[in-house]
């Protein structure tokens, strides 16, 4: 028998990840994998089932999101899976001012996504070809599309402002703020472990190959590092984080970059990659012990803590702070030289524990709680897609 | 009798700022005044000696610096102020790499600082101007260069480092600071006064039309705001302040902005004018009720008080914070809004004493100090010329 199944798709440029959940609210995952290097000579498909460890590699041709889909498809209903897929949930980078909440996609809504592709224009356009992926294919799921600016969209005004003047503004031009799907996971998982989130000052740092950090008060985002794009705030794997206006001008104008140049310097070949000159790989430098390695990671130390800190300004002080994300819940050192020398804001971690990877590693007399959480972002979606449509399904059902 | 004076030169793109003090260590200020709107058609030469209320007021055609200067010099050798002008001080905007201290004029530094023009493209053209005025009118007189940069220079590497790649790093392209001279009065002020300030960790807010913060630590700057160019950091009467790097590109990509159009945004219609749409002058706003207005004076406060609890990571902590410059030291309601929610840093201000402005205007439960001074650069100046050129010429008087 087919078990009825969630499908979460992460449509990038040249990837597709994907994982599969039972159709119901907090279902657990069946599976998970990725079609990479779609549209090149090295595509790839890896998909393994939860709690096997002997995964599927297959090789082959992904000229488009259309075919990796395909291809995900006949192994989600094959046998070895045997999953009914009743519903598929999206996750989008972007979902426009206004937007604080998943949306089932229909013409309307892809005919906004289309719209705000200049405000995400490297995410939106893969978002959207893995929306049209599923119409052609399976035009009888119902799709819900979940966004990671979704959780900021309650950020007050003046965090929204982007210092821009007031004669060029427009409602577009605001600051967003991203990854909104994994702060969302933390403090459900949080709220589930019996924390009063409403009562904390909270601040996320999610440290992965994008990095960001939100502070959050009453549940909800107050304020965060990325604003209008995903290229702000801290440094990231590639992304060079906050750069000097007056840096971007005099590259403009000296070096003679284009914009175009420019965009992919601070967007591809920066961040980790460009400070180390070797790797955006966080794990990969902290085994070197060359002198550009140390550098880039106190780098990006100097800066999150900096963001970090300045994040309690709104919070008004720091009760919890949660370290998630590739980097976030992995690399010890850095979470180390993020928190060194913050015992005056009242946050200390154990080094034992810390290194050991803990799931909390506050000091004993630390009165800011420090917490290592891993995130999922796909349950998530897949929780919004339960909620949305196997419920509402099952409700028609009933009804009819 | 000529009393031997030090003249003190600020030479914007359109003004001549100027000030007279005795020529020693220390000497007091015997006169101040400016020639404004150099080269347009309402040029205006004000001055006034010092303690006495009645100034001078001249209109006049002042067609370059040079003019300017001419008209200063006639008035400082004139009856009214009877000085004789021994060496020139001039406010330089910026020194480049490997700049921490005043430089005496050579032919060597003239070439060095047209070097740096791209550096600083707005201010340094006219700083050189200036120096060129009086290697024009008064080739005998000795001058110094005080830099705005070299009380920057020690900034530790992760400060100094712009988060560009490895790659297109040069030795130029770092972050510098700015408001030196200011910084490095106040320095010496709160010395002067008994403050140990090799002990304290200690944050200088120079507030005016140009904006930044400081932490200083030891008497030096370990951390500033703006950082490679003087557009960065916190909002300003005209400038953006730091302003989002994917917010750039998109208004170079979305909205066809060429890279000057974006400089002139950027540097001469944001901040507080920009988000106002109505004054650069924080006391206009503050006397306006609109919406505008608040909303503009609220995004200020805002950012300064994020960028000053940033500026605690690096300090470990805050014992003492100065408000200095036109808006620090005179804008009440701004002071109050920044340190509002600060007692977590243990940052408190007593409403009535920060309402009339008194030196120090902590709260009694306060373990910061926060404290109101005036700063005065171009006293810092005439000491630096003080200590290099007068006493070294009285000292090759007495040898010969």
């Amino acid at each position: 028998m087919q078990r009825p199944a969630i499908l979460v798709l992460n449509a990038g440029s040249s990837s597709l990840k994907f994982a599969l959940f039972e159709a119901r609210q907090g279902g657990a995952r069946m599976a998970s994998g990725a079609v990479t290097g779609i549209s090149t000579d090295t595509a790839r498909f890896n998909w393994t089932v939860t709690g096997n460890s002997k995964g599927v590699q297959r090789d082959g041709a992904f000229p488009d999101h259309c075919t990796a889909l395909d291809a995900v498809m006949s192994e989600v209903i094959s046998n070895r899976l045997a999953a009914l897929p009743v519903a598929v949930g999206h996750r989008v980078a972007h979902g426009g001012p206004d937007c604080d909440c998943p949306e089932e996609v229909t013409a309307d809504l892809l005919a906004r996504l289309r719209g705000l592709v200049p405000l995400a224009p490297l995410h939106l356009p893969a978002n959207i070809a893995g929306i049209e992926a599923i119409a052609a294919l399976r035009p009888d799921l119902p799709q819900i599309a979940c966004f990671d600016t979704a959780f900021h969209n309650g950020l007050p005004r003046v965090a929204q402002m982007t210092g821009l003047p007031r004669e060029i503004e427009t409602p577009e031009l605001r600051r967003y703020g991203y990854h909104g799907l994994s702060y969302e996971y933390i403090v459900g998982a949080l709220t589930q472990d019996g924390v009063n989130v409403d009562k904390e000052r909270l601040i996320v740092a999610h440290l992965g190959n994008g990095a960001s950090l939100a502070a959050i008060r009453g549940g909800r985002s107050i304020e965060t590092t990325m604003g209008f794009s995903p290229i702000s705030g801290v440094p990231m794997g590639t992304r060079s984080g906050d750069i000097d206006p007056g840096l971007i001008l005099h590259l403009l104008r000296e070096a003679a970059m284009s914009p175009a140049d420019l965009g992919n310097l601070l967007r591809t070949r920066s961040g980790l990659l460009g400070l180390s000159g070797e790797s955006r790989d966080m794990g990969v430098l902290i085994e070197r012990h060359d002198a550009a390695a140390a550098e880039a990671i106190r780098y990006f130390c100097y800066h999150v803590r900096r963001h970090l800190v300045a994040l309690t300004a709104p919070l008004e002080g720091l009760d919890r702070l949660v370290f998630t994300g590739g980097i976030g819940a992995n690399a010890a050192p850095v979470r180390e030289l993020i928190c060194a020398g913050l015992g005056y804001l009242g946050v200390g971690i154990d080094h034992e524990t810390n290194l050991a990877g803990h799931k909390t590693i506050s000091a004993a007399g630390s009165r800011v709680i420090v917490e290592i959480r891993q995130t999922d972002e796909e349950q998530v979606i897949a929780d919004h897609v339960a909620r949305l449509c196997v419920e509402c399904a099952s409700g028609r059902k009933e009804a009819s």
